[in-house]
């Protein structure tokens, strides 16, 4: 398994690296919104594509872009292609190359607090198509992920709050220990120094889980927690967006699907109600109501039914929680109870 | 490494292998050129998709009509993709199959003499793209390949030569014994009784040889022996290809690239005579010179340069014997060599 390395001199950390491939081997894509600070830490032999990177740019179109660019450098099966950018960025970047002539090397260089927390490790590579999220794709992990916190400094409140919601999944699967304290991290703040030790911790969780379980056969489905409806919820939004409303971020939707999971969790294994209500607290307080309409919940449940995640069709597949970090995976979800938990969710 | 099985029984074979899948999750694409003995096999209630395959359906538009097929179907990752056809089709449903939902189950049914001794096992999957051959794809074996040579009765002779293409090639780099049986083989008859002690030799060779190797990082390249002048010749012909004059067969190809392999394994590496000698004769009596005119040279070295084989830009890798049965990977061709070799192909 490919390790995380969390690193304060990302060009000296990223040289180190590239030292191992010919120089004329090595290509970047790069979110343009990081390019100032992208082109910085690149050396100016390697090719560099910028590109916009939006959840509508998750297409087979920017995959077909990136192959392309990596012909036009021939690039062989030995170069490196550096990926730098947010989640959507990694996802698309890493399946580029896990299908570019058979697989070459790539990097992660995760600017954004939810790709260091989740997308940039682990493997899972993808894009969107026929409306449905990450529905194309591969398992094939980075050769590295440099995660370097000082690219927070400069995200947006709404980054940070979309990344934390995969740390409280995190810790809500993981261990209370974390889950607490993430609960007393100030996110007024934004403190990225303060925060240094609670990503490694998140890390270092989902690296377990991961190497323990590549291809997500049993045990790492745990991570899913909340992404059941979650996606549903993000799908939806994803599909309304215009330009004076955008999508809702994904770590927003984990956030929302954790509270629908939660209640199912409590109403269906009994589980404690204290996480549901802390979880609670913190959405009102930071994350806001979700922004749907009841008319939607006939076609979130749809969507549910059609996730990846299912072992069979038209079956709902959910990873409950019996307590903080006793995650239960495989859990079948009727429609009637998804209706239940989205009725809840909508009355907070 | 998934088990090759030489079966008599299809039918039975075929149903055993689905029983551990629900039935409903369990879908078929089928060349229709099979389409009369691929039905017979199949159980009426898993769901076909028959299609057209040409080296030019290879497409990434292929690869999305199976996903909507698969999506359009319900298929969870839980789900099996049966693949009856040659290797152009095992190798699009594979690569499909390896993508969609970042991965289900694939078996393979290669009804052509080709894609039972070479395509349909091992885990190369992909389409051409960017105008190169198999340039898009990834490394996933099926869970089964079902070698079943009833199919070659009704196969014609072109695509008997095709498929004895890799066989002979196969022999040339794993065993003399092998080599000298298949030349001893009567390729007049085309006796398919007669072939499947053959075929056995050859489908265990391989499986030695990518069992050994899966991601072709060193030994498995002994198996591109005559590809990288055998996929330019085919390229080439692709590119020239119309109504009246089909492009080259993969293992005609493939016969001529090991006669210009060959001829610089002689002069570089002073492989015996024999070998070119014995092949010249069979190309000559069997499959034909090439069709090829001098001008196609330079494309043709072009071609070579950019062959996805290489480990550097435009450096020619070539995998060349040193007797039957000792080949030697990674030789490094110059363009000088490349055209010597040319030269001498098209005099013959």
């Amino acid at each position: 398994m490919h390790p995380n390395m969390i690193c304060e001199e990302l060009h000296s950390a990223l040289r180190t690296i590239a030292a191992k491939y010919a120089q004329d081997q090595i290509c970047v894509v790069m979110d343009e919104e990081v390019a100032g600070k992208g082109k910085s830490i690149v050396e100016s032999r390697w090719n560099v594509l910028c590109m916009p990177v939006s959840e509508e740019d998750k297409s087979l179109e920017t995959v077909q872009r990136i192959w392309d660019f990596l012909f036009a450098h021939g690039i062989t099966r030995r170069g490196l292609l550096i990926c730098i950018g947010g989640g959507v960025l990694t996802d698309i970047g890493g399946f580029a190359a896990a299908t570019y002539k058979r697989g070459v090397d790539y990097l992660n260089v995760p600017t954004t607090l939810l790709a260091m927390i989740d997308a940039s490790s682990g493997g899972k590579t993808g894009i969107n198509y026929g409306g449905l999220k990450n529905s194309i794709g591969c398992f094939d992990p980075p050769v590295e992920t440099l995660i370097c916190p000082d690219w927070l400094k400069s995200l947006p409140a709404n980054q940070w709050l979309s990344g934390f919601g995969e740390m409280l999944k995190t810790g809500l699967v993981s261990e209370s220990a974390l889950w607490y304290q993430l609960l007393q991290y100030d996110l007024e703040k934004m403190d990225s120094e303060a925060l240094k030790p609670l990503i490694a911790q998140c890390v270092a969780a989902k690296k377990r889980i991961v190497e323990a379980d590549p291809k997500e056969e049993g045990l790492r489905k745990v991570l899913n927690f909340g992404h059941t409806f979650g996606h549903a919820l993000e799908e939806i939004s994803i599909q309304k967006s215009d330009v004076s409303s955008p999508p809702l971020l994904h770590g927003y939707a984990v956030v929302y699907g954790m509270i629908a999971e939660l209640y199912l969790s409590v109403v269906k294994l009994r589980c404690p109600k204290e996480p549901l209500q802390q979880l609670t607290q913190v959405m009102l307080h930071y994350y806001g109501k979700p922004q749907c309409k009841c008319s939607d919940r006939e076609a979130l449940v749809a969507l549910m039914q059609q996730d990846k995640k299912n072992e069979r069709t038209a079956q709902i597949n959910c990873t409950l929680i019996q307590d903080i970090g006793l995650p239960l995976i495989n859990q079948v979800i009727t429609p009637e109870e998804a209706h239940e938990a989205l009725e809840y969710l909508f009355s907070l």
